[in-house]
């Protein structure tokens, strides 16, 4: 289980001058779906408290109500030590940049630490990016590299959660697995009434033939003892002369 | 760079029942930002075409024009060889599960793979599930497990893309898979079979045992075309009465 607790303390999300409330509630809704709380939004283009921004957040309306506003780009960022600007577009700039799939590494060490993500129509400006220390940009198609604002939040927060060393153990309660007994006594049981319904036609072919139906059987994946029982079932069942 | 052309051809997205076409449409962008084109719809909830698909596509409204429409989840996957079912939740069935962040090992060696995922409501069914080879899960907050689905298609279509660079297709010499629809042809077989010789008791556990045992063959790891045929051959040798 987990070694973090909701929510992930030192990460914040900046949205500047986002457009859609709509948008607003999706990326509260994304990052809670990844343990992030800290929503700071400039300059909301429909102001602020927003209708359509909470019923978009589904379960996540209290990002929304802890939301902060700021006027501009520079005071809402003014408490993190390490900021990057989500931007799909090469600048004509020198900044550094690094792909999602690197976040990780090059995050370490911070403690407060902001992304920030820009307008639905024109995202960042060059100005705005230079209030940051990166840029971060996510790999896409190079034909098609705009993401909706809320999907590229989604993106950047799964690829910061799965490094926080979450781990969903509950998904792994598995029944009681059969043993390599088990499989054996169903091998006998199967080839034994395949060779009594002639099923082999020559020694040559049983070798060959059960040494192939051992290998598809085997690659089920963890076979539970109760799914042997129905495998045998099913082969007293059809084997039953009536 | 990518060494990948867009599309990534052998990638379909199935959604099930979707409800909202806002959705649609903006499960069509994620899948053009990440290069995935084939979409597939079982029984969209409010008809199609749907305008609100169109308008959130933006710019991946040929994505929505060529989406494929389907009665049930069987026809949708009947040509694919492997079919992830997406969901956060565990279930009280034996399927095997792998992350989303694991998902590019596990895919290698399938020409024709699937991705479902469910309706906004409620997901994925046991019984539509019970479909799939296998369960992908993002790993999310365990208190807050459940994403829109068009972010949900993001992250995997995300975490696919980011692999293709990489694969090595050179590895994986395999056989001619199964598609769907051959296993489909096994299940109706063995199924008609069993229920000649009253292995189902009743109608409820009929509903019970064959989804058990779809589970069961459907864990079963690159079924070969030629596999199948062996499966078929037992089973009418078992039921042969003489």
């Amino acid at each position: 289980m987990s070694s973090e607790t909701f929510p992930i303390r030192n990460i914040s999300i900046i949205l500047v001058e986002p457009q859609m409330g709509e948008n607003i509630g999706a990326t509260a809704r994304a990052m809670k779906n990844f343990a992030i709380a800290d929503l700071r939004i400039v300059n909301p283009r429909d102001g602020w408290p927003n209708e359509k921004a909470k019923s978009m957040s589904v379960g996540a309306i209290e990002i929304i109500e802890n939301a902060k506003i700021y006027d501009s780009v520079r005071e809402s960022i003014e408490d993190l030590e390490y900021v990057y600007a989500a931007s799909a577009v090469p600048r004509d700039m020198n900044v550094n940049y690094v792909l999602s799939r690197d976040l990780d590494n090059d995050m370490s060490g911070y403690k407060r630490l902001g992304i920030m993500f820009g307008r639905e129509s024109s995202g960042l400006s060059n100005q705005e990016i230079s209030y940051a220390n990166k840029v971060v940009t996510i790999d896409t198609d190079v034909n098609f590299s705009s993401l909706n604002i809320a999907h590229a939040v989604a993106v950047i927060c799964y690829e910061i959660f799965q490094k926080t060393n979450q781990r969903r153990d509950d998904l792994s309660n598995f029944p009681d697995l059969a043993s390599h007994s088990d499989l054996d006594y169903f091998y006998d049981h199967l080839f034994s009434v395949l060779d009594k319904k002639s099923f082999f036609r020559t020694k040559d072919k049983k070798e060959h033939m059960s040494l192939k139906i051992r290998n598809l059987f085997n690659r089920i994946e963890r076979l539970s003892k109760q799914e042997v029982q129905t495998l045998r079932g099913i082969i007293t069942t059809l084997a039953n002369d009536r």
